[in-house]
């Protein structure tokens, strides 16, 4: 059985992820007046399941909306005992190496994996088990904040797939890893 | 009189001008058998001069080629006393504040500059002085290395002018600053 980890995440040019205050809206900042998805829903279409870090889990928590997945969540995290009540049914916790956590959702039968978060994809680059990444550019240099990329024991050679341009400003690059 | 400062330089996918051993080797890693100058002619034709930092000026003379450029060099530095006598008529040693050395420059009648070098680029971004942007991604992770962008004190909007694709795999962005 063929298996997937892909990353699909938007920085800013200078490669942030949030902004100097931990801020998001810089990723609002070119005009998307038809809600444009910029791929989000073919992505979604093409995994089986989300992994994502606590930090990106209470993120999403604290956003006060419906949960916005239509696909099972694991969230990776030594730290979190549990899941609150009301996202039990969409939501495992799952914690161990790496290999361990990709072995136990792949038994459950989920293959093709959005990884999300910039703690988890550092986590999933280092072991290099990063498959595919499509990377969205907001021109925008916030000058600080919370790197996409770090600090990564090997070179890792990627081969691009595709580019494409969205609300005339925004750049998606879709790079699958060279193996 | 139009003035325009541009960055043209390649980083890794990840953000880096230099490897973690301050290598260049990954900047050739896609075969280049035509070699392809990925726009830097079209660039040169755009330009009037060049302002590099020290960096980037030894590690031109340290490659022991012929002299590269064929139109004026602007060194900046603080610390060099003097340009080596076999570069006299190519390059001018400039210093003080970016205003001072960029009225210098285009009183000399040398008003689109192509600006080189990653610190002497973050200099320019620091006081909002970059017009446009050519950024030329060699799709490898680095893991670590020299960053083209840290940290500036306010972020900058720019405008996506054009992407081209190179070698298959080489995608290069070209903004230009929301002003």
């Amino acid at each position: 059985m063929t298996t997937k980890n892909i990353v699909f995440i938007a920085t800013s040019l200078d490669g942030y992820i949030a902004d100097k205050e931990g801020g998001l809206d810089w990723l609002h900042s070119i005009p998307n007046p038809d809600n444009n998805d910029m791929g989000y829903g073919a992505l979604i279409k093409r995994v089986d399941a989300i992994v994502m870090g606590r930090n990106t889990f209470e993120t999403v928590c604290s956003f006060g909306i419906d949960w916005p997945y239509t696909i099972p969540v694991f969230v990776l995290s030594t730290t979190l005992k549990s899941i609150p009540e009301k996202y039990i049914k969409q939501v495992q916790l799952v914690n161990g190496s790496l290999t361990e956590v990709l072995n136990k959702i792949h038994n459950m039968g989920f293959n093709n994996l959005y990884i999300d978060g910039g703690t988890t994809i550092q986590s999933f680059l280092k072991e290099d088990l990063i498959d595919e990444m499509i990377l969205t550019t907001i021109p925008v240099l916030l000058g600080g904040g919370a790197h996409l990329f770090t600090n990564i024991p090997k070179e890792l050679e990627f081969e691009h797939v595709k580019s494409e341009l969205f609300l005339n400003h925004i750049v998606q690059n879709h790079y699958k890893r060279k193996r």
